[in-house]
């Protein structure tokens, strides 16, 4: 989705005398801009798409909440962390939908590359590494605690989706078995979440909201 | 600030036989809510006022950048989870505005304890007790790491008025010193920021963003 932001801010490197607060406030600022950032994904009242900074709250509020179902070996402190950054590359790169046209979505790794080099490097180090490495770890989605924040990342998504009254997948025409894949984080990382996904897949393959004509099955 | 909220739902007790899973897959929906209340303060690039779900996000952010600002003994990863569910409350008592009306801010501490009970008490024992407990400490604003969270809340809210131009200060006639008074959490716990808010009250002052009629000179 190609963005629709104000217009740019300068990103330029920093003026050497900054001091490392002064880093941080900008950084700050410019983070702020995630709150223009659409997604597709209607609010569960409807009304207006959700943007990437509030959704960015929910889901860290998720992964407090359900702490207790997280992998063996996750640090929820970290995941949170996580999901505080995990969408900041957003305000220069814009939000990718996960079922969007294949040649942007070819583009977005080399796009979100970029600019989280950008974003990052405003921090004064050792803060901008540390920064840097949480949405590494997101990125790669393999440690348990990544593995959490990404199915976390997943689930929210698609219960909001349903709870909108799957608005935004059939405006897509999206499938049941595309939603499936996306979901199979959770399916790996927070078994006990799966069923719960599973009925919502298809209790809206049902009603119309998601295609099932693609040749899969909705077994297991 | 009188909430403008979808239809309230139910927020009966929970069914005895739903999981502790279930229960917190409600309270996350209910929460989600928050992208429905509206603050008084404008976005940094303007257009729209700011909601307190996103505004929630980047002050939680704030607390992981600027954690080596915070006061000694500040738990900062229980910070950010502090401020992820400090304005869970307005999902049912609204926001209410720090310059607003004297009666409605009068009610305002009734309200947000009802709105707690039945908020947190969502969630599966001792799940309920643990995030209320959160909210509590908060709210009392004793401890290191309630005295940094406080003073983010305060310093996230002055460092975007004056991003967006001071527009909503200019609307409600604030003044210089009310800011500053608002503002002396800052001071206190995050003294590195407080020369940075210093000169923003004063270039706020100086462009008539912030009244200085109410004959408090700007001393310290």
């Amino acid at each position: 989705m190609v963005p629709h932001l104000p217009p740019e801010p300068s990103t330029a490197p920093p003026h050497p005398d900054a001091s490392a607060l002064e880093r941080r406030l900008e950084f700050l600022r410019l983070a702020g801009r995630l709150k223009h950032v659409e997604r597709r994904t209607l609010l569960a009242e409807g009304g207006r798409r959700e943007n990437s900074a509030e959704h960015s709250w929910h889901v860290a509020l998720y992964a407090l909440t359900l702490a207790e179902h997280a992998p063996p070996g996750t640090d929820v402190s970290r995941a949170i962390a996580m999901l505080l950054v995990h969408d900041l590359v957003e305000v220069l790169a814009g939000d990718t939908y996960a079922y969007g046209d294949a040649a942007w979505l070819a583009g977005q790794r080399e796009r979100e590359v970029a600019a989280a080099d950008r974003i990052f490097g405003m921090l004064p180090p050792p803060q901008d590494a540390e920064l840097r490495a949480l949405w590494d770890e997101f990125e790669a989605g393999e440690s348990p605690t990544a593995r959490y924040a990404v199915a976390l990342d997943r689930l929210q998504a698609i219960l909001q989706n349903d709870a909108s009254g799957g608005a935004s997948w059939r405006e897509h025409g999206v499938s049941r078995s595309a939603v499936r894949r996306r979901g199979a984080p959770i399916e790996t990382a927070i078994p006990d979440a799966w069923p719960t996904i599973r009925a919502l897949l298809e209790r809206n393959a049902a009603l119309g909201n998601l295609r099932t004509d693609d040749g899969e099955s909705s077994g297991a």
